[in-house]
């Protein structure tokens, strides 16, 4: 079983290559051929088992939170899983689960965690987190609607969810649901999660949405309604008003997951391109002769090795200062990385013609996660301005 | 029925008003319950009953080919149609089908125009155009390796082409095809096109490819297999030798249309971002008050506006002076459209949120659709050469 | 005379290519060599004379002031003359005097005009136009801290202006100062323009500023203080309270006419690097074989093409709906030809190695005047606001 | 004295800011107004002196040369005083006696070392360095023209160089010269160095070169003609052919100083716009708090936070692995950081408004050097080239 940091790379990136790249083309054989899209394809389940045996689980789970390994030391890693799309289930360390788990870990009760977070810690069953609303500007905490109100020993929740992500997958069985417990309270006590059963009376999932065209099945993206849901009162996370603040902490350690992925994604991105350029021809000479190719190949390594070193940085500063600390370079790498990727992997399809869309590489699929991460967790905006405010706190008194 | 290129645009206006926009959500509806996919939506055909009905019908056509319109009048049409990916079918102005019923009109024989060029003009058929390989760069057209071989009377075709868009739809029934006929002749007489049913022996449609994951059903883009297809002889267009030729003059006009559909995306697009920021508040004020939405904004309206002049430039000096003598502002805008179509695209992407990204608005169509033009008839990376050696001829000597 | 604006364009091409571009080398030795680098270079007036008697004097004044040309009709002309740095002072249709003069023939006096229009219209004496100030933020014409009060017969000016171009010239004989008369009024009406004299008691030019290290010399920019500087009551143009209304009338020519100058020397910039890079050779071949020379070549022919047809377009506007109906095709030119001119200019700078940023060609120069004129007029922020703004109300209602 | 690198960092950021800014301009003033443009401003001499006594000084030589520090611990050193143009010097940091300094550490003889070695380490001369010939792509070192030719005891040089910065400098003594002993030999051994001291006969130097109109007095750059310059065989560096070795060698760390310089401009300008946007108001609010403005400081701060670890990831490697094995990652930093600076010290320009291009602030200045560098020691695109060769190399086979 590998021990050090650096050992885990290696038998990382000999795991993926000997077991993931390979399963990628039979993992979407099965999406498309089956007579359920939304049925788990069996090589996922039989990767994660091997996966466990290897020593390759659960890696995300930091060492402040009985892990192996700081965020620093899992950097790494995640890039490497995050290079393929459906790498990081295999090792028990995707979105959202990892986040939700992380959640469960720090503010769950003894009750909350035997009931959830020990399955999720196995792999058993998926979560799904429930933050975002069609009808309101969403990155703004204090526009949500979804309403989380206490009668008797219960708490009915009422509202519309959607790019609840996960929640379509056969095996999820819980969703973290953020509401208003108290919509006249001060702006940021307004909020708090709860924890609702995915097969609760009330919930329905209204429909899968799509993503440039995909629906990403077998995951998914849904859009629920909670209507007149009642769940035990004891299913509240840490307290009444309390939501905001376990946001903040739940999308620290979030974004920067998705921002090492999506490094995976552009590394990948760019040997694809080199060797499809290497290995075509026009007008006489290969294609990874062209000015231009090169230009591109030279600009795509410089910026992904900058996103790398920014996003490296961040997860020391995690580890030394905690979420709250480290949120000026957590907003730079959420604000660099999505869109340094989605720029990479636009070259990449450019390089690969009419093929470079298709379903035929990973290139399309990658594309639209890195556009959607642009959104995800705070659109960009949102976090240049917080970023600005602090740059401007240090230069200015 | 409206008579001069002004009475068009407001006539068609309102009829994308009234007919088309509405249309939209009902047509994507069928596909995405439909038994089959790849059936054509009811509403489609009685779209196009009563564009034909109200003297909306076969706009492309230019006056030098029997139309009533020039390019240049043509060119604000085609982009009012482009602001619907449902609406350049509905007046008969969508393509492969344009550029395929210019072929026939300037090199088709008596006979191939009554058998094909009568039922396209009527909308009753649809047709593709197989040109794109998966094997080799299809940009530079001596890579062709499909081969149309002379047998008494017969050609016999054998070969792979992909992205023949439009070849999966249900009533398309003719293929004009590119091949070699003499592989050891000059760079540019090695190649030949022939028109070949798709219900001949030997054709086989292996499977729709998909842009960004989406299958574009019911029209689509197919996979091909020729495997000894036999057609007679007279299927050949405008004799051996001259498939490079016909190709040239196909995609002059071709590029042109998809610019100006590009065009109508964007500005639609644009529009939609001020409705949308209009109408989201965040954090005390609406999003069309933030100064990076505004820049946005006011960026995109001088992109958009830039691109349209560009663009009506082209199509009056392919009036003037023939695809040939416009060459350099047909690669031109080859070049601006489609990037400057998915950056604005992209941006309204951005000021939706999630919902941007998804099939709720046209957003997520309209961006693979600029995408893939950025590949299609010349990938940007060609028509940049083009252009440049043109440039470079004109001002040294 | 050439007669017809086609004509023009010919004869103006000719009087460039026999007289102006060979008097560049002359004038700038002159300025480094003379023992007063505010000495004007005998060459000009000879340059200006003849340009009078080619009849190619004063072109900039619009038909509907007594000129011989529409808008539209100039644009390429000034395009011409601004592909030299001293080209339109040749044909006195440089900045500011253009300006200046239009302000004169619209709201001066016949006094006024006798006594600063005429040598204006003669080229005999040169003017300077005072609003920017060195203390607050000149984008908000509400900032304006010069005061300018009545006094008896008299208005007593005091204030500090900075980036008073043309006033260092020593045939500078006027100037137009912009000034607050009632700093209680609305928004609005508080500013007044007045005419002061250059060598009124008071009136002391400070320093000459420099862009980028150069002083533009013999014209230069001024610091200028105004202490107690008294002129008649005459002087004050239009009336009290109506200066923001005579700038807003002034820089919509002024804006127009920097641009199309700066699409010519654009358009400069783009011919000499297609002349360098066919020139010139490294590792084996001609720098404009390379791809990413050819990419810049492309791009730049395209960008420049498109900012020349939206500046004709808002020379149209002008023409058809004056100035205020065509302010949003102006702060789009605005927005667009500073930036695309600086783009342009600094690839070609880049194309000449390190011969582009020295006094060995025009272009550090040029890259020079496109950067300063991103700030002059407004600042590019300015403009996207204003065009946002615009664009938000035809869409949204 | 201070002794660990962060204490130097402190001592270093002390220093500049007790003695460096204050004296920038009294530097300028100096410039400005002596009766000898070119003469040394006195302050420099005797901030020099203050640095020595603090320890201050040669704080680039590199601990294998003899010196303190490595090649990661100067970076953030060379950062500091980058921030003021006269910032190194001040510490016998700056360019180009740093790289000539290090050829005649590691290529020099006793008799060169104790000749010109021991007065550049005391900062009593200073040297320059003659690479750049003005009739030739100086990208491609083949295209060398200047002739060093053999004769008896000597070697006779002829040529034309430019861009030899620091010659026109009064302490200038001693130029080192590229020229070609073989140019029948094979393409890289055609090049040998010299020793020219500037005051040999024949030694013409003709001009200054100016940067963006500036002429960058009293260091500058100069065009130099050597004609028939004989100096003793002893001057030639290392042995005949061997030119182009020391050049690639002398680049090494030369260019990772000028990015690290670099970085510290844009720091600075970033800082510089965070203070001036908080102090400056229009339309109601202080410039710090539009949008444009804030995202201009978020992206600022990424980039040069990317660059910076870019740049210390390449020192590093520098340090492990010599220039040769880091030679991808120095390629890296060449490519990134001057077009990083340019783009933060632009935006910093437009936040200040037209005092940003004016000599009231450091700038403009920063701007052109930023500039010149995309030139200088390679231009950008041989830099691309060179660093996507290496990554195609990495990723196929």
């Amino acid at each position: 079983m590998p021990e050090s940091p650096t050992n885990l790379q290696a038998a990382l990136s000999a795991f993926m290559d000997e077991h993931v790249y390979p399963a990628e083309r039979h993992y979407r054989a099965h999406t498309e051929s089956a007579a359920d899209r939304w049925s788990i394809p069996p090589i996922m389940e039989s990767l994660k088992s091997r996966a466990r045996e290897a020593g390759l689980w659960n890696l995300w789970r930091p060492r402040d939170l009985g892990g192996r390994l700081s965020n620093r030391e899992y950097a790494p890693l995640a890039e490497i899983m995050g290079r393929s799309l459906i790498g990081p289930e295999v090792f028990n360390c995707n979105a959202p689960d990892t986040g939700n788990m992380e959640v469960l870990l720090k503010y769950g009760t003894q009750a909350q965690k035997a009931q959830w977070l020990e399955p999720l810690f196995e792999g058993s069953i998926r979560s799904a987190f429930c933050m975002t609303e069609p009808d309101v500007a969403s990155s703004d905490a204090t526009n949500v609607r979804c309403s989380i109100q206490r009668d008797g020993d219960n708490y009915v929740v009422n509202g519309r969810k959607w790019w609840s992500t996960g929640a379509p997958d056969p095996r999820c069985k819980i969703l973290i649901v953020m509401g208003k417990t108290d919509p006249e309270a001060a702006r940021h006590t307004q909020q708090s999660m709860i924890l609702v059963p995915v097969d609760a009376d009330g919930v329905r999932i209204v429909r899968p949405l799509q993503v440039f065209g995909s629906d990403d099945a077998p995951h998914g993206h849904a859009e629920i309604v909670f209507d007149q849901v009642r769940v035990p009162a004891d299913n509240l996370l840490l307290g009444e008003g309390r939501g905001f603040e376990i946001a903040q902490g739940r999308l620290g350690p979030g974004r920067i997951h998705h921002c090492m992925r999506l490094i995976g994604c552009a590394q990948r991105a760019l040997e694809m391109m080199c060797q499809r350029t290497s290995s075509r021809t026009a007008f006489g000479r290969p294609l990874s002769e062209q000015g231009t190719v090169r230009a591109d190949i030279a600009n795509s390594w410089c910026e992904i090795n900058q996103a790398r070193l920014l996003t490296l940085q961040a997860a020391e500063h995690i580890d030394e200062l905690g979420a709250k600390g480290a949120r000026d370079l957590i907003a730079a790498i959420k604000i660099v990385a999505p869109t340094m990727a989605q720029t990479v992997i636009d070259r990449s399809i450019q390089a690969h013609g009419a093929m470079g869309v298709s379903q035929d590489t990973f290139l399309a699929e990658a594309f639209a996660y890195a556009r959607t991460i642009r959104l995800a967790d705070g659109p960009d905006e949102v976090h240049r301005v917080s970023l600005a405010k602090h740059v401007l706190g240090l230069y200015t008194q």
